[in-house]
Order: C-alpha cells, then structure tokens, then sequence
C-alpha cells in the first residue's frame, strides 16, 4: 500500500474556474450581494478530469491511494472577505467529497477552509466540522499566510489560531500548513512562497511551546519541509542557542515531512536527516511541476522513483513513510479506509 | 590559502551599538535634527573584539582570510530613514576599514549599503563608491527586503535596482543578497527571514533576464543559497515548465553559493548539486549559530570541517570553492591582495 499524502485538485472542470472568476468579478461590483450560487458539473466531466490524469498516474507509478484536497494556489485567501472565502472553500471542498465518493478507493478527502487575511480562525471551524463530519475529510490545509505574502496576520504559535487547534485535536485531524497564491511581486508562487512558508512555520513553532498546549496537535509540513532539513543543523543549533529543547523532543511528535522533493540528491537528505517516523509519502502530483526532468528522462514529480533508488533506506522504514504513518498522523484515517 | 567570503563584525566594541542605539532613541523627539556625530573606539579596543573571537578561530580552524562586512542583523534598514541609514553605514563601514587597515593580512572588507525603505537605491550609489574607492572593499550587501519582512519593495529583477546595479558594474564588485533583521512576528530573523530571503532572490532571479541586461553583474546567495539546493530539482522543473533557459545557461555565471550549511549531510548535497564553479567557502562564523554540536562535538559553523571530510570532493574542486573562484567573482580581489 502506497499512500501520497499530497494531492490537490489542479484538473478540476473548468466551471469550477468560471464560478471563481465569476464570484471575483462580481466583488467590484457595487450593491451586488456576494451569492453563493450553484456550480454545474457532471460526475463525467469529474471522471473525465481525473482518468487521464491523477489516476492514469496513479496506475502508472504504483501508488495506490491520494490525500486528496481542493487546488492551494486557487485558495487564494487574500481575495474578497470571509464571505467569498466560504462560498469559495464550500464549492471546492464539495467537490473534493463528489472525487472521493465517485472514486472511494483512490481518494481521502482533505479540506480547505474559509480563512482570510485579519479575520479570527474561530469562522473556520463550521466548515471544518462539516467537511469531517458531513464529507468524511481526515485534515485541513491551513494557509500560515492569508495575505497571500504580506504576513501580516500572527504567527502560527499565536493564540489567535489556538479555537481552531482545539477543534482540530477534538476532531482528531492533522493539518498540512500550505500556503496558497502569492499576490507579492516579491514571491514567485510555488518557487518562493510555498518553500518560505514551510520554512517560515516550522521556525515559529521552535521558539514557542504550543505542543505543551496541544499535545496531540499534528502538522504536516509539505515540499519536503521547505528549507528545513537542508538546514537541520542550523535548526537544532538556533533551537540550542535560543535554550530550547532538541528538536526531537520539541517537534517531533507533532510535525512531519512530506516527500514533495524533486531530485534524488533531496530526497536522499531529506531520508538521512529526518527520521522515518516523521516523513510522509507524497508527490504533489499534477502540481507545481509538470516536466520531464531531460537528467533522468522521467517527472520531475515522480517521488516514488527517487525513494525507490535509495538502496540503503531500510524495509521498515519504506513502509512507515509508504503508508504506516498516515494512520499515526491522521487518526482518522483507518476508520475511513475500513469504511471503503 | 583558504578565503571565508561571509564574516559579520557581530562582535564590534559596545561603544557602536550605544551610538545606535542612541540614534534610535532620537528618531522619536521630536526637533531633534539627525546627526551623524562621531563614534569613539580605540585601535586597542578593536583588536579587543577580534583576537579573543574572529582572528582566534581563523588560526583554530586553519582559515587565512575573512570578507567582512558590518553586522547583518544590525543593517536593520526598516528603522528611521534614508539618513538615519546614511549616518549608520557611514559608521558601520570606517570601523570595517579600521579592522582591515589593523589586520591586512586577514581581512578584506565588503560594505553596508544605506537602504531604506521606499528609497530607490541610487541613495546607495555615493556610499558604495566610497567604500570601494576610497576604503579598498570588494563587494556590498544588497538587502533584497529593506522593510524588514514585509517585502513591498520592488523585486531584484526590477529596473528599480538598475542604477545600483550599474554602478556595481562599473566598479567591478559583486553583491551578497543578504536581508537583514525581521521585524515581522511572523519572521525569525536568522531561522526563517534569512534562508527566505535567498530562496526568494534565487527565484526572482530565475523569472526575469536581469543578466542579459548585466552580464558579468555578479550575486552571492548566502545561507547554502536558502531552500535552493535542496530543491534544486523543483528549480529547474521549474524553470523548465516557464520555458526559461536551463539554470546553468540562465544563471550560473552570474550567482554563486556559499557554503554556510550547519551539518555535514547539508553541505554533501550542496557540493553534489551545485557546480563548483558556483561556490565559495563561507562559515558566517560568530554569527546565527555559535553552539557546539553534541552529536559532533564540533562548532556547527566550522564548514571547513564538513567539506574537508567530503572524501570523493576532487582536489581542484576543493580549491576553488576555497579560494579559486573568489578571485572570479570579486574582480577586485587580486589587486587588494597584492597589496597587503
């Protein structure tokens, strides 16, 4: 069993697009009442978009099974208010509950939610609750940076998140800490903002105590952790000099890796430096990078490759990162996966 | 000969931080007219800061030679304005210029630019002159982000940067793209904002022709050059899929690396991915990380000591990441070391 912890909704039918331009389009307009609407899509437009493509990939590459959540880049936070971010968030995860129910042995849903820049979390957590719930979701994305680059609403550590951490341990679900679109001219998306990100969240979470708070709280920190496990030393020598506990003991319970790293020689590190029991499979594939790599004459994308070649990765801890962690980190997986 | 191209003077006499700090204290009363005044260190007091810390752990580790530059965290560009910028580089750059007129033998200086936010940087041109022209320096730090962590500065690639950069050209020094303190919560300074400010410059760096514009304009990203390496596959992934050149073509005569990468694994990838061609020994020593690693017994920062023990690393590559390929990029180099 392989289990890509990483998947998103990039080839959703282009009405989905056309609701969001329509709803961005609507927002310059004056004494036009933000509305929800209705979204036409078939479940054949839906079968059309994944079979020659996630699935077609899953079949090709041998992974099995995709955490699948709507596109990061389209959540776009920083546009319109609370209210175009939960129609919008509604619409995508509906969708993402129509894939998993069309395609119950390939898919896990996994949720966005209706954040946007300076409104409290707390308006989170009824949708939430109802992608769990109501949809059977097993996690959350949770954007660090609503803004979409302007970091300008409190760090991760901050106890303004803390109503959303309670309901999220309460429902037993992990988040992955994605951000979305950069509306910075400073950051490209996927090639700054998302790795800066990762960085920017695991750092906040060294110099704060916030899994004595939540025990049980897990975070899955994507793109192979950002810029962390390049910079482990760093990390464990400032967490050292600031008087902190070792990262293991810190951190460790609590925030895991994926394995969105796109040549060998990073996944090869990322294996040595991080322990098995903190790295999650995952490709992002369909995502932020869609070529050939001419070095290898395969994906760029295609992880399972890169692990595969790593001849001195013990059996066991293949199988931890392939699959055994996932029950550990989304508790609410095996339910799910009994219930297939 | 071995040449450590990233060293901050993070130990300077006390009597720098008070002029400081009394700098700041001005800014807030109200009449007080900006004044750049005089600042009172003794030789005696200098050689004080470096023998016990600087200059001792060159003669510990076996390096001959640090390019020095004012402390980076210290730069802090979002405080005040262009003057209170003019006034502290002024400062900070005389007493760089008195370390490397005490010790010729062992230090080359690189000069602080008097960023501010907003300004465009043709401010930095007179400043720049002066170090080089009158004060021997062979490069500067370029602040990608003078706000300090709220990046709404244009990006490098922008014709905002021009004039600095043509300047930079004439003289013949190249820049280290370095950020400095953050004064974003969200950001820790050297954890995230540091290692997100090269990932950031590296990836502005890939989207724009800023070095058909300036072919032999030359960059140092610091930090290992962030998440880069690490990702190096995502890099040209993507910057295949933008129809861009191959990195090596796009890039790799203008931008070089250094080596300031905390643990062994993190500097095995860098001198795996990178080319090297592209990278400088640098340590940054008494600077983000000044413990000794228990699972070591070393300083973190000791690079020499991870590249040293790199056995398949061939002969003439290990001499141009030590002292080699300085000469290259900072044209000056040879000419200042003649002189000594």
């Amino acid at each position: 069993m392989i289990i890509d912890c990483h998947g998103h909704y990039t080839t959703a039918p282009k009405a989905l697009e056309a609701w969001r331009k329509q709803q961005i389009d609507d927002l310059g307009k004056p004494g036009r009442a933000p509305s929800k609407g209705a979204l036409k899509i078939s479940d054949d437009e839906i079968r059309a978009s994944l079979e020659g493509a996630q699935l077609r990939i899953q079949g090709e590459r041998g992974t099995d099974l995709t955490i699948f959540s709507p596109r990061a880049m389209g959540m776009s936070h920083h546009i319109g208010n609370e209210t175009t971010s939960r129609h919008w968030s509604e619409h995508c995860n509906d969708l993402i509950h129509r894939v998993c129910t069309l395609y119950p042995a390939n898919f896990v849903g996994v949720c966005q939610l209706p954040q946007s820049p300076g409104v409290r979390p707390d308006n989170c957590i009824p949708e939430l609750e109802r992608c769990v719930k109501e949809l059977g979701f097993i996690g959350c994305n949770l954007n660090p940076d609503p803004t979409g680059g302007y970091w300008t609403d409190p760090p991760l550590t901050d106890k303004w998140w803390y109503p959303l951490y309670e309901k999220m341990v309460a429902l037993d679900v992990p988040a992955m800490i994605h951000v979305s679109a950069s509306c910075n001219p400073n950051f490209h998306g996927t090639g700054a903002h998302y790795i800066n990100g990762d960085t920017t969240a695991f750092m906040q979470l060294i110099t704060a105590d916030l899994f004595k708070d939540f025990p049980t709280l897990k975070f899955i920190i994507p793109h192979g952790g950002g810029a962390v496990p390049y910079h482990w030393g760093r990390y464990r020598g400032i967490a050292q000099d600031m008087g902190r506990p070792p990262l293991k003991e810190l951190l460790l319970n609590n925030v895991f890796f994926d394995t969105c790293v796109y040549h060998r020689p990073g996944i090869e590190l990322l294996l040595k430096v991080i322990p098995a029991d903190n790295i999650l499979f995952a490709s992002e594939m369909v995502g932020a990078v869609r070529g050939i790599d001419p070095e290898t004459g395969h994906y760029y994308d295609d992880t399972k490759r890169y692990i595969d070649s790593i001849e001195w990765l013990p059996a066991p801890d293949r199988e931890k990162i392939y699959h055994r962690n996932v029950a550990k980190v989304y508790g609410r997986f095996a339910a799910r996966a009994a219930k297939r």
